[in-house]
């Protein structure tokens, strides 16, 4: 199978590794933070912004698009890329984790998962298999296998069996999925040929099913691996130990991707271990609520003590919102209700994240990480200046 | 009392006029089109895409602004433009329209209005001297005088009564006006002292009332004139009637603004009409209904017939959403409910409204204003593609 996908570590300090994805859609420096873009919109932002914020790649929610507006329109459309009209990398998750969370709305069994749709009700499958096919529309240039997603906290005995059935699925996962890209006269017609597909590592907070599922998932052989099931709930010290004694078990050569985190520190303290890639939706759904993440800690826009605050959310913030804008406008925006408020606090958000993950990369080539992260948890440990 | 203030006509093309408007926060080029601000922020449009669309000068409501962040908090912030980050020219309103609107939360007699919040129903007063103390406060460029607005369709008998009414408060605003900016020992301090006033006309649909409104309030020496209480009912061909009328009554050396128009008809029509200002709420609020202007008519967007339309909003368009984005992404943006739709919305149709007046002053220059206006009536025939 001819592939676009490629992955090199150009350095390392430490175990923190500064590396290069090359993808059909261009290249993305790593260590690297996704913004989210659930419905094909990184929410409140243009893609303009995005690219000045210095994004480089975005994570579509299979999910949201396979509902509406589909996957079929979109592939007739092109694919995921043209529709929306970014014409840098996508990632896409699997929907796994979206349709777990539906609780009752849905059910589990070996073949895939039944649920209803959240708009309508109506009534429809996700399967290793299918999951693979909505990816291959879509077009990303990194797909997900689907896997089983356990809320926190889950017993030894249900840990140990889901992760087999995610390892069950992903080997129907990547058996489709070649299938898919060798052409082989299926009804599914990718939208990218370069496509890459990452296996995901489960095993909750127990190591030793932890090392189970890396090793029977690598030997799947995919094109990168990701560390699933953690930011759900357990305490941060667990999961920086799960995230180093797994990424011990992935090969060197892989890029690593830890779903679903998380905060500043996180990213700091799990490129630490080892992470080349992330994604959280905190730095935009906060913004909406007021949170701002600023070089001197956390800081919640709606505060009183904002009210006639003149300077930018964040003096150290080349952003377009901290060049243009006082604290006490964008907290009046905020209390007004004005749309504005949601955007202009994602803009800088996305922009401290993103800013953050340039300084790693930084950090790294010049081999001064550790004393980058000592300097940045001092500067995080003031996060709760407003609460 | 010194002014920063001047307006000239440039040139003439029948009664449509090309003009500048000079002020402290710079030039403007008319005949203008001004988006609406109220709350200090166009909405769903940050401040450099307002630039890039090719606007000049904003309207902020003083009502709106007055109860929150309040006029004494902008004013010790340096007045509204430093306030909002915005450094080009600003209008204000007078905060009457919006406080007869309360409709049974207000009450109004000769020294002006008592009414309660919209917000939290504390009770307040807006005078006519008030409504030019709180726009000194904010430091508008041009400022308007609290006039009395009447529901259409009202009697002869209240229409006079109402306008004779008005003509006493222009007096006494204008008094007030002088008083503060000659500095004579008031509470308030203005923070633009180049500011601007403008008289507005009213009676109705009654032209005699409207001839005798014009006469008394030229009387009294404005730096401007607008024309109230239209573009609230009345059958347009009876609004345009009034327009062309009221505006041979008004001196041809200063601008006239027609207040709250209107369509991009409306506004090709009353620029035909000797009209050099307006604005209207119409392009920001109708795209985040998905309703959108283009040289073709107008279009909902949420027709279901744009679902897989490549094509961008409108063929004849260079703005940031046109040059990026389909008819399908945009529709489907708004069924997902994506904060991105009206935003991006906005930017169309802002750009619209603002290219349509960068044309009629191309083609006032040219002496071509009625061929394009015949052409440009044309083409909005057609608005109700989607209806």
């Amino acid at each position: 199978m001819p592939s676009a996908f490629s992955f090199a570590v150009l350095a390392t300090d430490g175990r923190a590794r500064l590396g290069e994805l090359h993808t059909p859609h261009g290249v993305v420096q790593t260590p690297v933070f996704m913004p989210v873009g659930t419905q094909g919109s990184v929410k409140a932002t243009h893609h303009r912004d995005l690219e000045e914020a210095g994004a480089q790649i975005i994570l579509g929610n299979t999910y949201h698009l396979y509902l509406r507006p589909g996957d079929q329109l979109i592939a007739r459309r092109g694919g995921l890329h043209r529709f929306i009209g970014w014409p840098h990398p996508i990632l896409t998750d699997s929907g796994g984790y979206q349709v777990f969370s539906l609780a009752e709305r849905r059910k589990i069994d070996e073949q895939g998962a039944e649920f209803r749709s959240h708009l309508d009700g109506s009534l429809h499958r996700l399967s290793p298999e299918s999951a693979v096919d909505i990816q291959a529309r879509l077009g990303s240039d990194i797909a997900m296998v689907l896997d089983e997603c356990l809320a926190y906290p889950a017993s030894r005995n249900e840990t140990a069996q889901s992760m087999e059935r995610s390892v069950r699925w992903a080997e129907r996962c990547r058996a489709r999925f070649l299938d898919i890209h060798d052409g082989g006269g299926r009804d599914v017609d990718p939208t990218n040929r370069g496509q890459a597909q990452f296996g995901i590592v489960q095993g909750g907070v127990f190591q030793d099913l932890r090392d189970q599922s890396a090793g029977a998932t690598i030997a799947i052989r995919f094109d990168g691996y990701a560390i699933g099931g953690l930011s759900v709930g357990e305490p941060i010290d667990v999961m920086y130990a799960v995230v180093a004694d797994t990424v011990r078990r992935l090969p060197a050569d892989r890029p690593r991707y830890l779903m679903g985190a998380g905060t500043p520190e996180d990213l700091v303290e799990c490129v630490a271990r080892g992470i080349d890639m992330f994604d959280c939706v905190l730095p935009t759904r906060n913004a909406r609520n007021g949170q701002l993440f600023t070089s001197e800690g956390r800081i919640n826009i709606k505060n009183a003590r904002y009210a006639e605050d003149e300077g930018p959310v964040d003096p150290a913030c080349d952003c377009y919102t901290c060049r243009t804008h006082s604290r006490a406008y964008l907290r009046h925006l905020y209390l007004a209700g004005e749309m504005t408020a949601g955007s202009l606090n994602t803009l800088h958000n996305l922009t401290f994240y993103l800013d953050t993950m340039r300084r790693i990369r930084e950090a790294i080539s010049l081999r001064t990480f550790d004393k980058f992260r000592q300097e940045f948890l001092r500067s995080a440990s003031r996060l709760s200046l407003d609460s």
